[in-house]
C-alpha cells in the first residue's frame, strides 16, 4: 500500500513532516511519500535521505529543458530528489494534451507518475496515457474528513475496474477525506493500491502520530 | 465514411459551403457534415434543411444552462440545429475534466461527440470518456496539404488499434492535411471511419467541386 | 444610461427578451442592449431590427480570420449584427494579453467593447487596454439580487475614479445583483454610465415588465 | 540599473550562475538578481548569501496558504529566500484577475513584483495593478540575440511613457534579445530602469564573463 502525503501549500513545516515520514517508514511495510511545494523539495529530500520514505513533486510541466519560465521541469525535480510526481490534481487541472506531455516528461527522467482525476471515467482516460498510477479523488470530498471509501465506495471500485479495462498495469490510488488507518484499510479492500492524503497529516499537531495511525492497521 | 468539414474562422461563406454540401450529399453514400462558427450555426442549419448533410458545432462547453457567460451551451447548439459537435480540437484544447464534462453535456441533448487529439495515445484517452468518435490530428500537419494518411500512416493505424483496445464502439476519424478523394480513401484503408478537413473545402474557389472530389472515389 | 442585458446560458427565449427590449427601448432615453449566446445572435439581431435596442455578443476571441476552431471571431459577430461585445466576464476570464488582443479584434470590426473586471483595480487595468467601457462586477454579488450599488457603493465610486485616472474616455459600468430601477439610479448616482444585468430580466416571467421597471426611474 | 537574470528551465547550473552573480555584484553599482526554477531557489539563495546579488522567483500564484496543490505560494518563495518575483512572463501568461491576485499575494509577504507584458499597452495595464515594476518583452524577440532596444526602441520609450501615465511609481524594465553591455546601456538611455535577460547568461560558457560584460559599461 502506498501512502502519498500531499503537503499542498499548507503552512506546515515540510521538513518536520518529512522527518516523521522517515521514522514511520522504518516500521511499516507501506510505502510512504511526501510531496512538498517545489521550493521545498530539496529540503524534504535531505530530510528523507537514508530513509525508506520518498520525496514526490506535486506537479510537473510538459516542457523540455529550455525557454519555459515559471514551469516545473522534470529534470530539475529529479535532480532535486523527487522519485515521482502528482499530475492533474484537482487543484491543478491540465489540458489532456498537457497531461500526455507531462507523463512523457516524467518518463524522460524516470519520475513515477500519479495522474489524478475526479471520476472513474477520468482516471480511465488518464490510464490510457501510460502513467504508473492514477488517483481518483472526488473534489467535493477533498478536505472534508469524510473518506471517499465511506462516502462513495463505488467510486473506488469503479475506478479500479475502469482502469483495469484500459491498462491493468496502471495502479489505482484513491483520495479525498482520508485521515485514519481504517480509511486506508477500506481503500485497500476496495481495490486501491494507494491513498492520497493531505490535511490529515499536514495539519496534524503531531504528524508522526497521524502517519503512524494511518499505516498501523495495514 | 464521414466527411466533416470544419469551417474554423475562415472568411468563407458558410451558407455557400452548406449549400454545396447539401448538393453533394444527395449523390454519395458518404455522410457529410458542416461545422461553422456558433454564430453561423442557424444559417447553416437552414441551408441544410431537407438535405442529407448535417450541421455540426465546433465546440461545446461543459456547462449546464444558467450562469455561464460566453460559453457554448449544448442545449443551444442542439436548438440551433446541430446534430453533433467537435470537442478538444487542437485549436481549442480543453482540460481533461472539461472534455469529460463536455461529452456529458452533449449527451444530455443528444449531440454526437467527436473528441480530437494529437496522437493515438490522446485519442485512446479520449475514447475512455465515452464519445461517439475520436479524431486523431497531428497538429504539425494541419493546413499543410500533406495528408496524415501519407505523411504518417502509422498514426492512423495506431489510433484505430489504441481506441479499439479502450472501447471498440468509438469510431476513429483522422484529419490534418486531407484535401483529395485519394486522401479520404487512404484514410479509410488505414481503418478510419471518417475524416476531418477544413481549408481544402473552406478555402476552395468552388466548394461543390472540392467536396465532389473528396467523396467521388468512395 | 446604458442597460446591458446578458442572457448568459439561461434557458430563456432570447427572441422574446429581444422583442421586449425593442418595445421598451422605444419609450426611454436609456440605451438598451441584449447579449445572447453566439448561436442566438442572428435571431436576436433579427428581433431587434428597426428598433433602438442593440445586439451584443458575450465574448470575442483575440483571433484573426483563419485557423481558429471553436472561437468567436469579431468579423462573424459583427456580420451577425452585434454592435458590441462583453469581454473578460467573470464567467469567462481571459489572460491579460488575450484581453488586449480581443479589444484589438473588436476594434478591427467596429465592435464596441465592454471589458469586465472584479475590482476597481482590475477595471483600471482593463481601461489601459483602450476599450470603450469597462464594467466592475464583484463576483460574489452576481446573481444574488443584492445590488453592488447597495452592498458596496465604494466599489463603483472607486472604479469610476481609478478608470478616470487611467483614461477618462473609458466609460464605467457596474453589475452584479442589479434588478430594479432604483438599483440603476443608484448606479448612475455613483458615477456609472451603464449597468450589466442578467437574471433580473432573463429569468423574469415578464421580461418587458422587468425592463420597464429598470428604465422607468431614469 | 537592475539586471535580472531569468534561468528559465535552461540546463545550466543555477548555483554556478549565482556564484558568478555574487562576484560581479560586488564590483558594480548595478543591482543583479538571479531567478531560478522554484526547486532551485533555496540553492541559489544559499549561493548568494552575504553577496549583493538577490534571489528572485520566476512565478508566483494568486493563492493563499492552504489547499493549492502544485502552486507557487508567496510565503514559501519568501521563506526560500526570494526577494522578488517575475509574474506573467510571456512563457507563463496569466489571466488578468490572477495577475492582480499574484501581485496581492507577493505584497502579502514583501516580495517585489515585476509583471511582464508583450507591449506598452499591456505593461500599462499591468502597472494599474500596483506592482513594483513592469517589464516589456516583445515575445518575437525573446532568445533572438537582437535586443529590443535596437530592433524596436519605440517599444521601450512607449512603455515608459504609458506606464508613467498610469502610475509614475512603477519602474519599467525591458527584455528580449539583450545580451551585451551596450544593450543594457541602450535600454537605460530609452528610459528603462532594468533589463530582463536569460540565454545570454544562462547559456554562456562563462556566466561570470557574460555578467561582467553586461554591467561594465554602466
Amino acid at each position: 500500500m502506498f501512502v502519498l502525503v500531499n503537503l499542498k501549500t499548507y503552512p506546515c513545516d515540510p521538513v518536520a513532516v518529512a522527518e516523521a515520514a522517515a521514522d514511520v517508514a522504518a516500521d511499516t511495510e507501506a510505502r510512504i511519500a511526501v510531496a512538498p511545494e517545489a521550493a521545498d523539495l530539496r529540503a524534504v529530500t535531505d530530510a528523507l535521505a537514508g530513509s525508506d520514505a520518498e520525496p514526490f513533486a506535486q506537479h510537473v510541466d510538459p516542457v523540455p529543458p529550455g525557454s519555459s519560465t515559471g514551469h516545473a521541469l522534470a529534470e530539475t525535480l529529479a535532480d532535486a530528489g523527487a522519485v515521482g510526481t502528482l499530475c492533474n490534481h484537482s487543484e491543478r487541472r491540465l489540458r489532456l494534451d498537457r497531461i500526455d506531455g507531462a507523463v512523457d516528461a516524467a518518463d524522460r527522467t524516470g519520475l513515477e507518475t500519479v495522474v489524478c482525476g475526479n471520476t472513474p471515467t477520468q482516471v480511465a482516460a488518464a490510464a490510457a496515457l501510460g502513467p504508473d498510477a492514477v488517483a481518483v479523488e472526488p473534489p467535493e470530498l477533498i478536505g472534508t474528513g469524510t473518506p471517499v471509501s465511506a462516502a462513495d465506495p463505488d467510486i473506488v471500485e469503479d475506478a479500479v475496474a475502469a482502469v483495469a479495462a484500459v491498462d491493468p498495469d496502471v495502479d489505482v490510488f484513491c483520495g479525498a477525506g482520508i485521515s485514519t488507518g481504517d480509511d486506508v484499510v477500506a481503500a485497500r479492500e476496495l481495490g486501491a493500491e494507494g491513498v492520497l492524503l493531505a490535511s490529515g497529516v499536514a495539519k496534524a499537531d503531531d504528524p508522526r502520530a497521524a502517519l503512524t495511525d494511518l499505516v498501523e492497521p495495514l
